[in-house]
């Protein structure tokens, strides 16, 4: 591995203009610089690697041939736009990607022209694309339109509305099907299987690649060759294929594959393409993690790998020989084997994140049991659906911010029915670097109005058991478990599985001049808050010290009543504390059963405040949004 | 038409056993009179007509073939299923369906055992009968599934999601795609064209499709010949075309098309199709409104026609010939118009209801402004974001209880860019006779924690106008306005277009013991109840009647701080009225707010109660609700 010095080109391209100026054949060197860049810089601070490298060259020939930031370039997921962040006037600060006040996680307009549209998470980019390709037509301007989606996204139910509906509407998109085979893991189902087929078929395709490959090997082609391949390949397809793939069925102009690592020929594709009118799609391969081995062998590890050494590859492990509390994912996915061993009802739904959440363990030791659904968060929830009405006991893990795409799911195909089923939202809260649209912020709020559910969020680890166990006893309904991501406290986490009554918190401390009421592992921090704000007080006004009492409510719904009358009855303040939107949640429901129950009590309401909050560390954040140890404690005083 | 003494069959069929004792010649008069039937009901009980005649031959030839309800039949969305509902236990409540404690208006799983599973939202059968599926195959039940998806409900990406899960998955699920090129409007998309394509390529399918037949037409088929069948299929198919179709690239086995409408054929067929392993689809044609002449012509005005003579096919009118006042959806579509001539912006967005949201007018006028993208409410929202980012101003039109299905667009897609997009939720509030699954009774609730975004609901046909003149100046962000279903009380309504401002409410009347808080037009059920209360008190109290002041509060987000503060500082007790649930919506609101600003104020707070609401008239759904003028005076008594 060098250092910048050595770069012949990259320093020299602030922007995409620059790089236009750039003979063809001078690229290759350019992705080897913009590769190791981003390899150099990743390993030092960590973030999404082996999608970057994947797309460099991609993403060379993107802003070489379009015309950006006039052409829309509409990346799909973030991950793989790191390549584009430093092509287009942000290598600088590229060093202060994912970390407080630098560069945002996944693009966004905010940050930069040239990132047109949020993509934090997937599947968006065809829907975006074409409106904006849509919005060109109807104002007359001669704007290109390039929606770049991986396979992974593909999966997303809103790619296929997107891909459904660019048929019939005017405009000229082009869509880049980026085909690595993964999405963190690898890609599942049947439209991957399609995929393959159609790169596989040798006699449809390999021939019109072979066509298209000689006509680019001619040289620049003017308007009348491009026709005429035009005209060729819609004559190898009928001689070949009587019935049109799935894209051109649908009205979308279909080519390729084509190798999607090798920028010179992509770059002479996408000339071709480029002005060609009307929808359509260039499928190309890539391999995640390009470029560099140790990615390249494991692509999953690689996805956001932490900290390495660049020239070995050896991954560096942050945490010191010390046993130290465990995640809650282990936690969550060690205790799913241990009941799915004792209760053979149990079966894992994952959308493509068996690895994040820590449900590949029970997935190792029982393949048939866990089904990874892809990219597809409303089918996770329907589809355990369908198992829970015919007597399976689903375990449904979804990120928090992603189960907003299956908030309807969840009214109509689980609650509405009592199903039996448990889902887990992980990530809950505030998740740190991923930022803005990866915060689990909320979920409280929007499920707690939703009739049927039973939405807890345990204090702990042995918490989190102690829920998941109760949450497949027989008959519980639709039992939501909600927990942030990342380490707990606990290193003696295995507990013993027992049955938490539902709609019960607990009396963590007692107290007589103020009641907090935390739901969730955030009530850590409130009870530093408690002993940081009763020490203040001892020391400040001796004789009548604050003494504050402390509940973990558990449970958001059933809300413990019999807590919130003693409360009621006997605080005449009360703070609430939860790891989500202030509006809503748990001080919402706390302040209704007060004023439903005449009880006058003041409530200060300590959560995540009317804002998109930006990335950072979860501390960090924290303290920005009042709700570390010592804001709550200043709200105590 | 004749009268239900005539019937050979229907009234010896309570439930498919008993259709199971037929012979298969018989079948078609049972269709006969099973439509007669469905006709004849809902000439006098309005209902889901033509979706139903469509779907008589598929329903008598399914419970014929399978052995429900031990077998599952997967509807998706009701309309299709009142067929169903007579042969399985509820012909003699038929009658009742829709009212006020009588049969849902949608299969629901609380009513019968043969209703497997909730559908009243479109696309969600295939996931759900594909968990069903696993769910027998895990248990080693030799169970059957069936999932019957319509045309226009495969637009929708769930069905995507469920399809592209199906090949990965062991099971052995049918799935029939009932293609009558409707949803409610005309089906739209890639997919339809892709479907069309399917049944009109001659070399395929139609080989295919007649060796099928003269296969069935030997009689009885053994295993032999099934297995023979399946091998001649795929030596037809490996002939006449290289490639798969979609179905068949991804591991579905594809057999179809068939006429939906000739249930001997059905039965023939569906007996075949029935004990293959692995997932297989059957594509079946079937012409909506089928053997009714009215609904056939107009398939999309019969969909709910509404009462009308059942023999001469002319629809009863309601109304008098008096004028009254206009359905808000008219409103919103003559408005839309009126906006759109005057400013070039404006775009309409409706997945698959422009009928229903009366977009239609300004389809009409400017069909190239208008984009109807289906049943995808994920896409309407993300292609409006996109159209929205490069400068067009859309309007989006989505009933309240379907923009469940775009809570993540909402969030990802629009907020986090703060784009200028107008977000319209029709059906918002209780709906009446559709039910538990279409009552637009969480929007408030999970809108409100969203950042960036304006809440609105408009009192009146007027205030409907103003907001969305205002929505539509430079630079509003994300402007949503939600409106319920059906009439306001304004014949005159076609008042000036001025703005108003945002955030702002109304003061309605001066009062100084209670004050109401209302948002929407069930503020005027308020108006009522407080004329109700005033009164009543000056009848028991002469000498110090109650007075009561009334605010509308015309916006959820921004609140008007300004109306707070002077109602938390001059009123001890306050009643806030919404038609949403009570829990976190406008109520919660002003609960924050005065906790906030440490009012100490009673409220009480009206709204939707924490179930699912049943069906009925929405007079008498608020009546049970607590919802109507006599119900909210005695809380202000």
């Amino acid at each position: 591995m060098g250092d910048s010095n050595e770069y012949k080109y990259l320093t020299k391209i602030d922007y995409p203009i620059d790089l236009r100026k750039l003979k063809v054949e001078e690229l290759p060197t350019v992705c080897e610089e913009l590769r190791r860049d981003i390899i150099e810089e990743l390993a030092t601070n960590p973030g999404h690697l082996a999608s970057s490298l994947g797309a460099v060259e991609l993403t060379v020939a993107l802003h070489y041939v379009f015309n950006t930031p006039y052409d829309r370039i509409v990346w799909d997921v973030g991950h793989q736009a790191y390549g584009h962040k430093i092509l287009t006037g942000r290598r600088d600060r590229f060093c202060t990607n994912r970390k407080l006040n630098g560069l945002k996680p996944f693009p966004h307009p905010d940050e930069s022209e040239y990132d047109t549209f949020c993509c934090g998470h997937a599947s968006n980019s065809i829907s975006a694309g074409l409106g904006m390709a849509v919005a060109a037509k109807m104002k007359g301007e001669d704007r290109k339109v390039v929606a770049v989606i991986g396979d992974g996204a593909m999966s997303g139910g809103l790619a296929f509305e997107g891909l459904n509906n660019t048929a019939g509407t005017p405009n000229d998109m082009l869509i880049v099907l980026n085909d690595n085979n993964m999405s963190i893991d690898r890609s599942v189902g049947g439209m991957r299987k399609y995929l393959v087929r159609l790169t596989t078929n040798t006699t449809y395709n390999n021939i019109r690649y072979k066509v298209s490959k000689r006509l680019f090997g001619w040289g620049i082609l003017n308007e009348k060759r491009r026709r005429g391949l035009i005209r060729l390949s819609n004559s190898v397809k009928s001689v070949l294929a009587r019935q049109k793939n799935i894209f051109e069925g649908m009205d979308i102009r279909y080519f390729g594959p084509a190798d999607g690592n090798n920028v010179v020929e992509l770059v002479r594709i996408l000339q071709v393409v480029k002005e060609m009118k009307g929808p359509k799609l260039l499928y190309i391969h890539t391999t995640k993690g390009y470029g560099y081995a140790p990615a390249e062998e494991d692509a999953t590890i690689w996805h956001a790998p932490g900290k390495f050494d660049p020239d070995t590859g050896e991954r560096i492990k942050s945490d010191s020989d010390h046993p130290c509390p465990p995640k809650f994912q282990d936690v969550f996915g060690k205790t799913l084997l241990e009941l799915a061993q004792k209760n053979e009802k149990i079966v894992g739904v994952t959308p493509a994140m068996p690895t994040g959440c820590s449900m590949n363990i029970m997935m190792n030791a029982m393949p048939d049991r866990v089904f990874d659904v892809g990219i597809a968060e409303g089918h996770a929830v329907t589809f355990s659906g369908g198992m829970a009405k015919d007597g399976l006991l689903p375990f449904c893990n979804i990120y928090s911010s992603f189960m907003q795409r299956a908030y309807d799911n969840i009214i109509h195909d689980a609650a509405t029915m009592r199903l039996n089923m448990v889902l887990c939202l992980d990530r809950a809260g505030l998740v740190g670097e991923d930022g803005s649209t990866h915060h689990g912020a909320f979920d409280l709020a929007f499920l707690r109005p939703i009739p049927n559910l039973t939405i807890a969020s345990p204090y702990n680890e042995m918490e989190l058991r102690r829920l998941m166990y109760t949450a497949q006893l027989p008959d519980k309904g639709v039992f939501v478990i909600r927990y942030p991501r990342g380490r707990g406290n606990t290193v003696d986490w295995q507990c013993e599985l027992e049955e938490v009554p539902v709609g019960k918190g607990r009396k963590l401390k007692e107290g007589k001049d103020i009641a907090v009421l935390s739901i969730g592992p955030l009530g850590v921090e409130a009870e530093k808050a408690i002993a940081i704000a009763e020490l203040k007080s001892l020391n400040t006004n001796p004789s009548a010290p604050l003494n504050i009492a402390h509940y973990d409510m558990r449970f958001l719904k059933p809300i413990d009543e019999e807590i919130l009358h003693e409360v009621g009855k006997n605080f005449r303040k009360v703070v609430t504390v939860e790891d989500g939107v202030i509006a809503g949640g748990l001080g919402s429901a706390v302040l209704e059963f007060f004023a439903d129950h005449g009880y006058e009590v003041e409530v200060k309401r300590i959560g995540i405040p009317n804002q998109f909050v930006m990335h950072g560390t979860v501390a960090e954040l924290r303290q920005i949004c009042g709700m570390d140890a010592q804001s709550i404690a200043e709200v105590l005083i």
